[in-house]
Order: C-alpha cells, then sequence, then structure tokens
C-alpha cells in the first residue's frame, strides 16, 4: 500500500488491525512512488500523483482510494477491474450549511452589500423571506442533496436536476440535466453542486445563464468548469443577475489578478465550504476504514465510484 | 385622528368599517400638527413627529400607535393614562431569517472573506458546522425569538438574556440581563436583538465585550446604542473578536466618513434586517387593525407598550 497523506498519515497505522498480515507503507516522496506502485494491492491517494498507466505500473493493484470527493483527475487514470473510492459524503453536513448559508447571504443581498461597502454606499434592498422562494440544485450528491436539506427547512421550494432525475427525498420535484432550461426561468437560486464530467463540463454556458431571472442569485460548490465565468461576470456587471457566490475556481488560489476579486456583487469564499482540518480528517478515515472492512470481507465498498458516470 | 403614514395611508382608509362614526384625518404637514392633535382620540405615527407637551396638545388623547417596532424616540412623550402601541412582531419572520443568515455568515468567517476579497487574498479558514455552539441572544422579543426559533433549527445551544429572565419556548437557558458577564464567556455568537431603554443603553462596554474569546462573532439587529463601537473596531483590528455583523448604527444612513465601513471583519449591512416594504407595510396594517378592533369593543391591545419597561 502507498499513502500519501499529510496529516493523516499516523491515524491510519492505526487502521493495520483491518489488514491482517499485509503490509502498509507510506509515501510522499514522488521519485520513490513506482517503487511502492510495483506491489501495491490497494493505493489511497491523497496529494496529487502521477498515476498514468497504472496497469503496467502497479500489476498487482485492485483499489485505489482518493481522500477528495472529486475525482475527475484520477477516474480516466484507473486501469479495467480497479474500484475506485472517494470520501463522497465527508462534507456533507459542512457543505449543506454552506450551501444555505450562500443561499441566505444572496436573498439578503449580501454581495451587493459588500461591493456596497466597499464603496462607502448606503443603499437598502429590503427582501422577503426565502421561505416559498425557489432554489434550484444542479446535482443532488452529498452536497446538493444537504443543501436540499435545509432549504426544505427554510419552506423553499427545492428543483433538483441530476443526470438521472430520480425522485430525491429533499427535493420537491427532481429533473434530468438536459431539462434544465426551462427550470432556469423560474429560478430565484441557482446553486451548482455538480460533479465535473464530460456531461457537466461547461454545461452553464452563457444562453443558459441568460434563462435566469434577472433577480436571481447563483452559488457554485461543485466545479469551477461547470460554468462559463465570463459570462457570470458580464451579467454580474450588466445586472441580469443580482448576486453570486463562488466557492470554487479554475485556478487555486485564484490569481490575484483575477478579475473575480473586484466584480461587483460578486462574493469570494476560498474553496471554504468544507470541513476544519480535524473533523474532515476523521470523517475521511471513518469512510476508508469502513471500506477497508467491506475490501476485507469481500463486500461491496461503500463510496465506490462509476467509472462510467465519473464520480 | 392624525396620520402621517406615507405609502400606507390609502389602505388604512380601508378600516374605517371599524370606527363606526368616527373620523379618520390623515396629516402629513407638521404645520398643521397642532390642528389635528387638537380633537384627536387615536394618534397613529409613522413619521418622526414632534409629540412633546401632548397632554395640553391632545386633550382627547387615548391611544398612540406608532409604526415602528422601536419606541425610544415617543415612549416619555406619552401622558399618564394614554395608550401606546407599535408594531412588534411585523418584522419577525424577516428579522429571525437575517439574524439565522448572520450568524451563519459569522461561523462562516464571511466578514473576514469580505475583508480578504478587498485585499485580493486567498487565505482559507476551515470551521466546523454551527450544530452545539452557543448563541447567545441578548432580547428575545420578536426579533430576539425569532433568531432563537432557527438557531434551534440548526442544532445550537440558545442561551438567552432578558430583562426578566424568564423561560422561553426557543430558547435552552435564560437568564436576567445583569448575568450577562459570564454568560460571554461561553458564547461562540453574540446576537444583540435588544430594545434601547434606560437599562441597555451602552450596555455592552468595553469591559464586557472582552469577556467574549477571540473566535466569537457578533450581529447586532438591535439598536446601535447598546453597543461601544469605538471598542468593537479595536477587537476586530487587533483580533481579539474574529468578526461581527452590524446593520444598525447610531447614525443612519452611516457616513461615508465613518471608520466603521473599512474596519476588518466587520460586514455592514444598511438596517437591512427588514421586510420588503409591500410585505411590512401588510403586516403594519394588519397589527393596527387587531389593536384597532380590539380598542373599539374595549379589549386589551395586541402590541401595548410597558411604558416603565420602555418596550
Amino acid at each position: 500500500m502507498q499513502f500519501g497523506l499529510g496529516s493523516v498519515t499516523e491515524a491510519l497505522g492505526n487502521l493495520s488491525g483491518l489488514l491482517h498480515n499485509k503490509e502498509i507503507t507510506f509515501n510522499s516522496d514522488v521519485a520513490q512512488t513506482d517503487t511502492f506502485l510495483a506491489d501495491a494491492e490497494v493505493l489511497v491517494v491523497s496529494n496529487p500523483v502521477d498515476l498514468s498507466d497504472l496497469a503496467t505500473r502497479a500489476p498487482a493493484l485492485k483499489w485505489v482510494h482518493v481522500m477528495s470527493a472529486g475525482v475527475e483527475k484520477v477516474v480516466a487514470d484507473i486501469p479495467p477491474g480497479v474500484l475506485l473510492t472517494n470520501v463522497k459524503g465527508a462534507h456533507a453536513d459542512r457543505a449543506g450549511e454552506f450551501g444555505i448559508t450562500a443561499i441566505l447571504m444572496l436573498n439578503n443581498r449580501i454581495p451587493a452589500f459588500a461591493t456596497q461597502q466597499q464603496n462607502r454606499i448606503w443603499q437598502q434592498s429590503p427582501q422577503s423571506v426565502v421561505m416559498g422562494k425557489t432554489v434550484t440544485i444542479l446535482g443532488l450528491g452529498a452536497l446538493g442533496g444537504a443543501t436540499a436539506r435545509f432549504a426544505k427547512l427554510f419552506g423553499m421550494h427545492v428543483v433538483g436536476v441530476t443526470r438521472t432525475g430520480r425522485p430525491h427525498e429533499h427535493a420537491d420535484e427532481v429533473h434530468r440535466l438536459d431539462e434544465v432550461g426551462p427550470l432556469l426561468e423560474r429560478t430565484d437560486f441557482l446553486v451548482i453542486a455538480l460533479p465535473l464530467t464530460p456531461e457537466t463540463d461547461g454545461l452553464l454556458t452563457r444562453a443558459l445563464l441568460d434563462r435566469l431571472p434577472a433577480h436571481a442569485g447563483l452559488l457554485n460548490i461543485g466545479r469551477a468548469n461547470v460554468l462559463d465565468h465570463d459570462a457570470l461576470v458580464e451579467k454580474l456587471k450588466d445586472g441580469s443577475l443580482s448576486g453570486a457566490v463562488l466557492d470554487v475556481f479554475l485556478e487555486e488560489p485564484l490569481p490575484a489578478a483575477s478579475e473575480l476579486w473586484s466584480t461587483p456583487n460578486l462574493f469570494i469564499t476560498p474553496h471554504n465550504g468544507l470541513d476544519d482540518p480535524g473533523d474532515f480528517g476523521r470523517k475521511c478515515l471513518e469512510i476508508f476504514a469502513s471500506n477497508l472492512a467491506a475490501y476485507s470481507s469481500g463486500r461491496p465498498l461503500l463510496t465506490q465510484v462509476d467509472l462510467e458516470a465519473g464520480y
């Protein structure tokens, strides 16, 4: 086994009881990767690492576990027959709270007030409550589902949009991704909580964003590549969208030169819709330990990624 | 009767059915005030007006109704034996939503991120969820009570502080105002939702603010005079308080020269924890209509102010 786990390395050592006679090895030296891969059966990845040509470099490999929710950077490298798991769900409580925080911020015109504060402008903007307003959530996985749950607590009308369109316990209606256009026209708040897949990459084009009402607000807690940022900036500047909160960016940290920093009515959070480090590490370990127990006894893994769907 | 009601004047005319043969008069000309006062039995006030010496100027006066929640500017002018009512509760749903929005913003370090965004600084600050954290709410009237209700929805520990210390359905514990000091030491979020009275004026001194933990956040949706703003600014600058959201100010609109605009980790909202005008007007009218029906039939008024307590 190979680990590149930073702060959780030690804690993982405590899982050795689940491993019977197998060896746990830890590696954070990129130059040594192939030595460890050569006889690895299970590979746990927390930091970016070159996973190309795994079939040749890691012939004994049966399972890759990544310590993140997004798998778009590794999914194409997983050889046929090798299992891939992630830590989907580890962010859920936190992401749900961040999701509803941002929805409430948008309803309370917080992005606009941030812009006003910079310019020392006092301009009231009274709003009615979120109750009864419509939030459209793209993606009802762990992040989107948790946001939906909080939105229902506030009496919002929750429209979910997913690949399958299957019903969801916290959504009033669920539609397929290819049906999103007309839904946007009756959306007060659009929440992007999609994984990055070929189907979602570039999904929110300018034409789709133009179907949102001018009073609508937008939140992205999923992946940046889903959204046309140039169109978003223009719409915030010309007032055809009232506000936005972005937590994810094409390049992170967001470069100091990015125009997003100074776009009016756009509130930037630094990919912060995540748990505090201690708590997130604990949840990731719990998920890995559950998977490891399942793996050791031949049961299905709990957070297995569908390599075809890409999440 | 005299009204100075702006946009709700017309709608009030529809209440005349409750008035039997009494005359409704409207006035927004300050020079005419005494003419109207001379034979007024009920006085409805929405705009600031000179209410000094009412006993002489309005000898028939039995009831003054103000179209605001705060009564600190009129309470001393109400003659003995004259009833005073306000529109307490009209803001409640909206204020509760604004209250929980600000608490979630503080937990998510939004005031700090606003400061960082101005300086194009990417600095993550992962936080655990609000569940289980302690919010201390000063004042459990309509605003504080509605905030408490939402805080319980998020699984927070709610400490209420009121004049009487009486139990409240949405608070886990309630204490008296003179017991606030030790409570602050175990407070994660302090919400000021107090009316302005001689007892609350200047209540939150520097010494009391210093008892808050450095990680704590502060929200004022009550009255500005309750809080030492100089101490608040210093604490936000020196990091002995992590963030604040202010919705109320000593002078409104907040002057462009105020240092509050540029105080780090301080988020300014322009007294915006209020309903949209249409909805607020409707609620105010509902409250006045209910009071008028009670008055007409000799029942107790619903939002009567305790002239002694001042709210």
